[in-house]
């Protein structure tokens, strides 16, 4: 059993459980930080344990450009090759493709990519997705899908369902044996083909069921429609991830309406370019008013670079290019999303929400 | 007391001593990392000391300069401001005119210089560059000194010795008193200057003394001549600071001649390039020949660094221009240093050097 679940609300759809997964029990909800390059960036793992993640997600297409399949092979996997002893989600790629723009076209048989870093061609099919995950030997894999940019004709959602559906057949036929892949359920804004795809990725059982193709441009309102239409869809007994999601408000809304784990670059971003996350808002730690501002980032915040560190240090840190600013900063920032889950988490346990 | 003698060599000039600090006792010989813009790049303080470093060095110029006294003063000295808890020694900014080639022109009372952050002119006065080390607040501040490049006249030797006299009474005069002020030893190549100098400075009973204009393009023979000299001349009951030096192989050649403090940029700028410092010599992170290589950085290393990741995996993060490769091997190239002088320390205790 993946999933264990531990309580529904009765005040919404929100859920508590816990995953099993090879390298150790992970809480739900969670918040998976994004960790494409096989880093957190400028966090080593100690601070992302020490913070409490125990699950973060690697890219495996990017990790397949760079260092390649083979030198994570000789190393014996992700875990051994970064040296992250916890869990790790690997993405396929899919959403990479389109996110970076990178894509040559979409067969019926896979996804061809043009690499940005040598502009070398690669042609990605849900074998060889599979093939490059079974190596990494990730605790949780996720299948190919095609994955339209927003808005999408009819015509294109209903080619994205029907590949997607075809290619995670095929990723389920060539995952190892009584290893955890999820699958992926698409259909841009038309609920019809979410449902029929959502129905017969449910039929080929599963370890969890991840939402794809939403926060790709579409308006809000659609997107809490999908949410909230797929999610009602998905068996209870098993894990929902929302892809690539998203701001602490949008957390807690989309886990009010049955989402179990997220992953998201806005912390680490944020944290890089000078925004911290507080319990009164963003705050852009750049802006002169901080200069001599000698409180914490956030003065409820309890996180090692609260206690230690002002506003008005990390200020001179950013403005002096100081790679230390965006090292604080996305710690700071990683320990209040996790803080947030918690606190819902906790809120759910008590049927505050 | 600053500094305490504990043992000296009989079979060569090195010392093994104490210093008593207001954030601490250090022990000597001692190598201070440059935390330049009141950071050590890349390096949360957590770091710094769990290394085991008690004394780091800021440059009072550059943070003169930015984030400006103002608000070091209203922080309350830099130890506030930064949220370093344990020793800092402050460098006036003299070599920084030198190395950044910022000079505009030096008078009898001062130098001029440019900002290259804006472009705006300061004179610093022995007066300013005091008014501005007490607002800093630092275990050790220095003096002022006019340090000429390599080749210097005579007669520009002459006028740097002068002048730094000069400006090191002034300084001793604007010292806040029961702080400790240390000395910089200048005179080029020319011995006699230096031994005038060393001499000069003596009599007006700092609490130690540096050795400055070394490392500054003159052949090696030259400054092992001019620290060796200029060691003897300086009381065995102070310490004894070498400016701006090593590689490891130079520290133990100098510890020899008596020297008793070191600070350099080659552990952190190594570090944040792709150069480890190992015990066989320093390796090129970046060379292919790492890109399967899973041992440590050092196999005989026991730092964080080594302990949990693997030559291969940084390279990929230098590779994929990640903070974290810098961050990683800045740690390790500083806990080389460390463990490295430690070592020279057992060694002179244990006379075996």
């Amino acid at each position: 059993m993946v999933f264990e679940l531990l309580k529904h609300s009765t005040k919404s759809r929100a859920r508590v459980g816990r995953l099993h997964l090879p390298h150790g029990v992970v809480d739900t909800p969670v918040f998976m930080p994004v960790a494409t390059q096989a880093t957190v960036k400028g966090q080593p793992f100690r601070f992302i344990t020490e913070i409490g993640y125990r699950l973060i997600v690697n890219n495996a297409y990017h990790l397949y450009l760079r260092p390649g399949t083979d030198i994570i092979k000789q190393a014996g996997g992700l875990h051994k090759f970064t040296g992250w002893q916890h869990n790790i989600l690997t993405d396929s790629g899919g959403y990479q493709v389109f996110s970076m723009g990178e894509l040559v076209k979409i067969d019926p048989d896979g996804i061809t990519v043009r690499s940005h870093l040598d502009g070398s061609y690669h042609k990605l099919t849900p074998e060889k997705v599979m093939e490059i995950q079974n190596i990494f030997a990730p605790d949780i894999k996720m299948v190919l899908d095609d994955c339209p940019p927003w808005p999408a004709t009819r015509e294109r959602a209903e080619e994205s369902v029907d590949r997607t559906l075809r290619w995670a057949t095929i990723c389920k036929q060539h995952n190892i044996s009584d290893t955890i892949l999820f699958a992926i359920v698409q259909g841009s804004t038309y609920l019809d083909l979410r449902e029929l795809c959502a129905k017969e990725l449910v039929k080929l059982n599963f370890d969890g069921y991840a939402i794809g193709g939403v926060s790709v441009g579409e308006p809000r309102e659609f997107t809490l429609e999908v949410v909230q239409f797929v999610a009602n869809l998905l068996p209870k007994d098993k894990p929902r991830y929302l892809m690539g999601v998203g701001t602490p408000e949008e957390l807690l809304e989309y886990i009010k309406l049955g989402i179990d784990m997220f992953d998201c670059v806005l912390p680490t971003r944020y944290g890089r370019t000078g925004t911290a996350f507080t319990s009164e808002g963003k705050i852009v730690l750049r802006h002169s008013e901080y200069k001599n501002d000698f409180n914490p980032i956030d003065p409820t915040c309890d996180c090692y670079v609260c206690k230690n560190y002002t506003r008005a240090y990390i200020r001179h840190l950013f403005n002096a290019d100081e790679m230390l600013g965006p090292i604080l900063l996305t710690y700071h920032n990683l320990y209040f999303y996790k803080r947030w889950v918690d606190r819902i988490r906790d809120m759910i346990l008590d049927d505050a929400i």
